[in-house]
């Protein structure tokens, strides 16, 4: 049989495992033996809480971060598809493939012919899509915007003329950035100008709200180190 | 407390409720009484499903499809918050809100002040971009591509040149015209670019595979009639 590469997502927030994560996911982890592992400590750690029964020191980890080469992985993978074992990728939060190095795992997958099975699982992205309210039928995630405070502005501008002529807009920062792209955008955008913002997506104090930015304006929740993502879009 | 608006996804394939579905689904519905549902008898079905205790009859169900108008959603919505009553959205396949009329529940909620929880669940879409290996730090859905042959063409040729730039291109057809539109794929695309198609996901013969035009040229598998998610990208 074709050795499969699972794409397996992991928590958002800490101990939500047991509630948000689906059977299938504990499922594969405990039937796998060979993890890529954007982050060694974190998975090792996150496997260990999901008490498959499962012993850390029987599996094989492999790294796979954005600094590793990808000849290694590469290597990896080919021994994988010539001794028929099957392997799971496991990424810092969230998806694996969705704007991090787990999509190099599945390129390789794919070139060396092993099948590849994502899982269902927690996406701050989707989530924040799903509750913004905004279409649904036509969106585009644009990542991170620039740093440089000009290129930025420049950046949102172009955001929200995509999102007023109907394709919602989504995007992120780094968390200790938030507050002031937020800032950044109540003072670039146009006063009626509908942003969404879901934050601490699945953890007890999560919140997707969606207002114009002459609310926001008025009053603007503390982001600061605070797991976010923006939507800019039209009801 | 403020009532909430949960939105809830379901399967995209039968039978995968107790594998693919995470606790919190099932944890959610059990405690809901109120249920906005884009198909009537579908979401019964479901619910029965799940087996969570509560009697169907004991459920208030509102309809909530393209077709509703949105005055009767927006005055259900108002009865819900003044009442403190939390309520669900559920759609015919995955996550309501993404390119469904579930949007609808959520943005009215947003005006109502109402709070939004998106539940994780399956998407087609995102389980597609997770397993193509395309850079998922860029990318945008397009839902349904023009049925007039040329229009469909030249969006093609469109989404290819997008793709080829960097930012993946996810997009979809009604199920019965799949194989026409991978026809089409075949036809207009430069053989050097990647397709990655995922179809019949978390289904027993899903299968998610990224490959160049030309090789699908040569071997195109039957996608009649089965759920099915396109993307154009780069490795």
């Amino acid at each position: 049989m074709m050795p499969t590469l699972f794409l397996i997502p992991t928590v958002l927030a800490p101990e939500t495992a047991f509630s948000v994560l689906s059977p299938q996911v504990r499922d594969v982890i405990s039937r796998t033996d060979v993890f890529f592992a954007e982050n060694l400590r974190t998975t090792r750690r996150f496997i260990s809480e999901l008490k498959t029964g499962r012993k850390i020191e029987d599996l094989t980890f492999f790294e796979l971060h954005k600094d590793t080469p990808v000849a290694d992985t590469r290597r990896q993978i080919a021994e994988l598809k010539q001794s028929g074992r099957d392997a799971g990728v496991i990424s810092e939060a969230g998806c694996p493939g969705i704007a991090d190095p787990g999509a190099v795992a599945a390129r390789l997958a794919h070139e060396a012919g092993m099948q590849v099975a994502p899982l269902s699982g927690p996406s701050s992205i989707l989530l924040t899509l799903m509750g913004s309210g905004f279409n649904g039928q036509s969106f585009a995630f644009s990542g991170y915007l620039p740093i440089d405070r000009n290129e930025r502005a420049t950046a949102i501008r172009q955001l929200e003329k995509k999102a007023l002529s109907g394709q919602t807009q989504v995007f992120m920062e780094t968390p200790y950035r938030n507050n002031a792209l937020l800032e950044d955008l109540v003072n670039v955008c146009q006063p009626t100008t509908l942003l969404c913002i879901g934050s601490q997506l699945t953890a007890p104090d999560e919140f997707v709200s969606t207002q114009r930015i002459a609310q926001w304006r008025n009053s603007r929740p503390d982001l600061h180190k605070k797991p976010t993502i923006f939507a800019l879009g039209t009801f």
